[in-house]
């Protein structure tokens, strides 16, 4: 169970991530039912990405995979491709959202969006870890 | 301005109004532009009103008008009769959204979702008065 | 926790009483994320009420509440009025959709649609009750 | 024509294959409409997935083929690329969908979701054979 607590939590361990390597990111953690937990946008991160961290989170619970795997087998070719077009408009496939994992299992996950595709999976590692 | 740290000193505010009156809300506070700065989900707030309390917020700033005073204009017969379907969806008009005011213009807006319309708008007000 | 096997037992106990009342229902039970768990149509029940039984389990779990009972509240004049412009479409405000309780707890709901509200929500509530 | 009956049977093959191979999947069953007859998401399958199993089994019989053979036109630099955009969002790419036939007619399609491409082929092909 992901609390409100421990997406503060996770949330501050992303923010500290995202203040090192000095890009400012959208933060978000879903529940184990893909539902949205909690969101920060850090003062001067894109308006584009408050969206895309919050499917990102969703995506990587739906899945139970981080979104950067996803994002592998999506690609034209892959046997995945097609699947941002499912769950309605809430997938997103590519870096950024990780699984948040308890006793082995899923049961929520973290969502970053704000600048590269490897930033914003840093960053998420980061919030994961603390968890 | 709505800084990341207006927004977490706003969300504070409402959610110790919030335990005062015993119902867990979902709270969000948006920007000038409209755009989600950060939101809350209290353990145990209804799911569905994470949503609600983000287009609340969006609302409030679209207009420049609190839900709850929107809301009187909106039903049927009102001017403003079917101003909900507009703007893709993003419109919510009943009360809980309340604009954020900095030197007599409107700045932002929080939005909150989680009781009745009247503990909604309780617990915005409180938000809206620690800015 | 609302398990297949749960859903299952739900399912077969409101259609007994679909059976009884002689109306054929489309029957839906989502879990505590309010994501579906199964669903079924039975043989001559309204194609359009497939999605409206999905959307009744959702939104029974998502506000904790009967939609038959959301309904009043959300009527013109109500104090949530235009709830059903929430959610991305997922909302809907008329009877048939009941909550799952376990321990207090609200970890679900069914949803029925395909007859009149009275009997939706009857339906409903033979499944409920087999839980 | 395929009755509940028919879909039960159908998703009960295609549940026992699942468990042989140990993926938990969702499980889908439209009709000769392209309308859904009955969904089963297995403990533990991906809720990502209950769209996407529906999504398949419409596919399928909206274009009277299997998705895995679908997929293949469907790649960029193929003569259906962009054959997801279609459909309001309802058309998936890759495999888990299958047609089911009587007398030579397409009548019905079966979707599934959860695992690997091919697991979830597998899946649904114990499931068409059970029709």
């Amino acid at each position: 169970m992901v609390t409100l607590k421990d997406a503060r939590r996770i949330i501050e361990a992303a923010e500290k991530k995202a203040e090192e390597i000095g890009q400012p990111m959208n933060i978000a953690v879903a529940d184990s039912g893909g539902n949205l937990v909690s969101h920060v946008r850090m003062d001067g991160a894109w308006i584009g990405s408050i969206d895309i961290s919050i499917k990102k989170a969703y995506t990587s619970r739906a899945f139970d995979i981080s979104t950067k795997d996803l994002a592998e087998y999506s690609q034209s070719e892959g046997q995945f491709f097609g699947i941002h077009a499912s769950n309605g408009g809430k997938i997103m496939i590519f870096a950024g959202g990780i699984p948040l994992v308890q006793d082995g299992r899923v049961v929520g996950a973290i969502g970053v969006s704000g600048g590269s595709g490897e930033q914003d999976h840093a960053v998420a590692e980061a919030g994961a870890e603390a968890f």
